[in-house]
Parts: structure tokens; sequence; C-alpha cells
């Protein structure tokens, strides 16, 4: 199976079992006004923990209609965080989204030890491109989250978006881990990650997807480009996961085809108990919505 | 002044006094039908320094129309560049370009401290790109040469980038110093370089452009992105120079850029007493017939 386009996303999410959406924080007007569309497109069933007030104005001055019924209202920000993690705890919900509030204060009570969602050793930032110059989605991994992981936490981040394509029905994802050239270098660490990962994969520490690195993004992205350096690469002109070897290569990359490259995107974050959508202020319509289409799509 | 389309370098090049081309083992194919169009386009003068039977039959055997007085016949590889590099350093060439070697042992001869070509600290790469999601264009440095350049080195990219702009007729070109965030982070290196680079360039200690940093690429891109977060700068939304934080970085956006962002480019060598054209064989045609024009624009 192979997924070509983001709309993909709402039928994949149509076909599931109607998803609960729970909102941290919901006084926000882009949020409310994306979880609406998704609403409407029988994605998801909404609950909005935040101040009742501030969400009633918000939806009743621009006509945003989603069921009151859906609100919890808690005005304190801290605690309407504390009951939205709580609510997926208890398995009332199945996506986390943010609202009003800083990514930062959300995230520390996902990962909280005692109270927390965390399932594996780390949260990571997924995102989903479709672009006019490939052949089906490409996602790249880590844009936003981790800064400068090591071996280890490169293994945790490839397990977490691995299992973002298995519940999106992919069975075994193509990944390369991308470093500036295709060589080891014993100077730049990205090829000796690379290197080990590949490996890794090899010997089955790492399962579930076909692994190859080190790649150049070309030869990653163009199987012309691959073999004229003489790489013969099951992964090359067909990878589905790019693993970048930091947040900085990441986000340039996340931007470059967001704002430069003519590409649509939509981005979750994994390696809790459920995904989590986190947009930005200067993220699209279209990507916060299709975050969420892609959050209701995994099984 | 503003440069929009690739094209221009043309009609640049053909508006300066004819270039002298010295090719450096100039036994290859595609380096001399680029040769060929750049001469057929009354842009450069070549000086082919090589094997003259193997340059004379590649020429025959592809019907390639270079006059055959301009070749200097040098069987041995190391001797044919070091007779490049003089010639360049006895004024007469003007652009130096790799044929049918490796680039390290040409790029050894041209810093070598005795008899080489190096005019500041170092040698760095610039590529220009003509992108279908920008109003003209843009440059990314450096994503070729230096690996994890210190301050002191990235002072001499932008330096070499600076200098191509106004060697091009383009006097105050806008330079991003490029992060994964808009903010000083300490625990980020390219945080503290770009502000200190932003800094130094208040200061007059980096003249003749004008430098924001840090931003990420979308707040260099687009003056939007940036407004939402709050940056009020000269450079955003219309940069001309993104200086990366790593090779990684750079390498990751050319070819983001080139391979999956519908961009054409051109590339050059900065930092030595002409500038150099190294193209590769991944790329297109019209890449190295470009970088060529690129060169012999440069007044």
């Amino acid at each position: 199976m192979e997924i070509q386009k983001l709309n993909t996303f709402i039928e994949l999410a149509k076909s599931n079992k109607i998803k609960t959406l729970v909102v941290a924080v919901a006084q926000d007007l882009h949020v409310l006004q994306a979880v609406e569309k998704a609403v409407n497109n029988s994605i998801i069933k909404p609950i909005l923990v935040g101040d009742k007030d501030k969400i009633t104005t918000i939806l009743n001055e621009n006509n945003i209609n989603i069921n009151s019924k859906s609100i919890i209202d808690i005005k304190d920000i801290n605690k309407a965080v504390e009951k939205s993690v709580e609510l997926i705890k208890e398995g009332k919900g199945d996506i986390l989204m943010k609202g009003s509030i800083s990514t930062g204060p959300l995230l520390k009570k996902v990962i909280d030890k005692e109270n927390g969602l965390l399932k594996g050793s780390l949260l990571s930032h997924i995102a989903f491109f479709e672009s006019p110059y490939y052949h089906k989605l490409l996602s790249v991994t880590d844009a936003a989250m981790n800064v400068s992981p090591d071996l280890n936490e490169k293994v945790a981040i490839i397990n977490n978006a691995v299992e973002a394509y298995h519940k999106l029905g992919i069975k075994e994802p193509k990944v390369a881990i991308i470093a500036s050239v295709e060589v080891v270098n014993p100077k730049m660490e990205a090829t000796i990650h690379a290197s080990l990962l590949n490996i890794m994969n090899q010997r089955n520490q790492i399962k579930g997807c076909i692994i190859d690195g080190p790649l150049a993004l070309d030869n990653a992205i163009s199987k012309e480009a691959a073999t004229h350096k003489g790489i013969n690469s099951k992964v090359a002109g067909d990878v589905d996961i790019l693993v970048t070897p930091d947040i900085n290569v990441g986000n340039v990359l996340y931007k470059s085809l967001n704002f430069i490259g003519g590409a649509d995107s939509a981005a979750i974050i994994m390696g809790a108990q459920v995904p989590i959508v986190l947009t930005s202020r200067a993220d699209s319509e279209n990507t916060k919505f299709m975050s969420i289409s892609l959050a209701a799509a995994m099984q």
C-alpha cells in the first residue's frame, strides 16, 4: 500500500470507528475552526476542555457550529491540561490536541512519569508532505522536538515514525537516514549514526521497516541520483521516511518543502499513548485540518 | 537591483568583456558539452588543459565544436592541474573549471600557500536557485565544502557570498543566518552564531550586506511567517543569501530545492582569485552551463 495524497487521510479516518478528539485549553479560534471542519467531515467527536465562557464566545462570534455539550468547563489552564491528559489515560479520548497553551507546559504533563501518557522513551514529531515533485507522501522526522538526538534517541524517533506508518496501514515503510554524503566519514557524526542504524535494521534491532543510510537527500528521493553514485538500494527513489541528523536539518527541510517547495503537509507528535496534534499559528488552515485527519486516520 | 532568473547570468556575461575559462584536465564529455554551449553563447573563450588525444577524440566523436587551438596538451593529470592554476595566477584565465579530476586534488592545488589561488581564509560553495515559489534568485551557502564552520569560518563564508553578489551588481544583499528557531537558545549553537553574526554586521565587522538572524527558514522566506512570530526584519521575506549552520543543513536545503522543490540552480566556489566551477556528474546539463554563465557574469 502507498498513500499519494493527504486527502487519503480523510478517507481512512472515515473508514475507522469515529475518534474522540480532546482539545486541551480549547479557547482558540483557529483550533476551533479546524475542529469544526473535522466534525463536519464526520472524522471526530470533540471534547473541548477549557474556559466555557471564552469558548462559547468564540463559537458564537465566528458562527462555528460545535455542540456546546462537548465543552468541559475548566477555567484554570493547568487544570484543563491535567483533565485532558486524564481523559486520554482513562480511554475516553483517542487524540490529544493543543489549544490555547504553549507547547512546553502541555508536553510536560504528557511526559510526566506518574500521570503522563509517554509510551516509549521519547516524543517525536513526524510531518507528512504531499509534494508536486514526488510520487507519494513523504515524511520528515524530527523537525521540531529533538534537538541533537543521540543514537538511541534516533532509534526511538524511527520507531515512532514506523509505528505511525503501521497505523496508517503501510506495513514496511522505507526509511532513509540522511547525511550530506552517502559514504562513511568518521568526521561526520550523521554518517556514523546512519551506518549504525542501517546495520541495526539488518540485525533486526529495528524492525518493521527497510532502512538505508547514509544517503544524501538526492539519493533518497531519486533513483537516478543514487545510480549516478553507484548506490544500489531498496530505499533510493522510493523513500517514505526521511530521518534527519538533527533539528536544524529537519526544520529547514520541513520549511523548504512547505514554504518554497509547493508542498502541503500534516504533522503529529508520536510516542504517547495517542497521537498528539500540535498546530502552530503559522500553519495553514488546511495543515491544521489535515493534521487532525492524519491522527484520526490511524488505526 | 534584483536578479529574478538564472538566464540573467547569460545577459550579464554578454555585457562583460569576454572571459577566459581554463578547464583543468578537460577530457570529460559533459564538461566539454557545457563549454561548447558557453562558447556558442559568446560567454567565454576556453583554454582546455589536458590530454589532447583524448580531448580531440571526445570532441570528434560527439560533434562538439571547440577550436582545437584552445588545447594545451598535458597528459599527466597533476601537471595539467598545476598548469591550469598557473595560467590563472599569471592572469591568463578568468575562471577555473574542474574537468576529469576529483575535487580534492584540484582544490589542494588551489589552496596551496605558495603556488595557489586562495584570496581570503577559505573556499566556500554558493548555489543560486530559481524557484517557482520565490520572487527572485535565492542562494544557499555552504552546501558542499565546509563541514562544521566555526564563527570565524562563517564570517569568511558570508564575505565570499557577499562578494559574489557585489560582482553580480547587487550592492547590499540581504543575508539570513538560518537556525531552527528565531530566538536565542544557548543549547543551540546555530542560534548563538547567528546572533553574533547579526551584531557583527551592526558593528560593521561584516560589511556590504544586511544580516538578520537567527531566523528559521520560513521567517527568512516569508514576511507573513515572520510577522506571525512578531519578527520585524529588513531581511524577512526578501532574503538573498541563506547561510546554513553546517553542511548537513546546507546540503539538504540544496537538494530539497533541486530535487523536490522545482528549482533550477547554478553554483560556484568563491574565495579564490577567480570563481571556480565544479560541476558534478549528477548535475543537469543546464546547471553546468548556468554555473559557467554565473562565473562569467561576475565583474
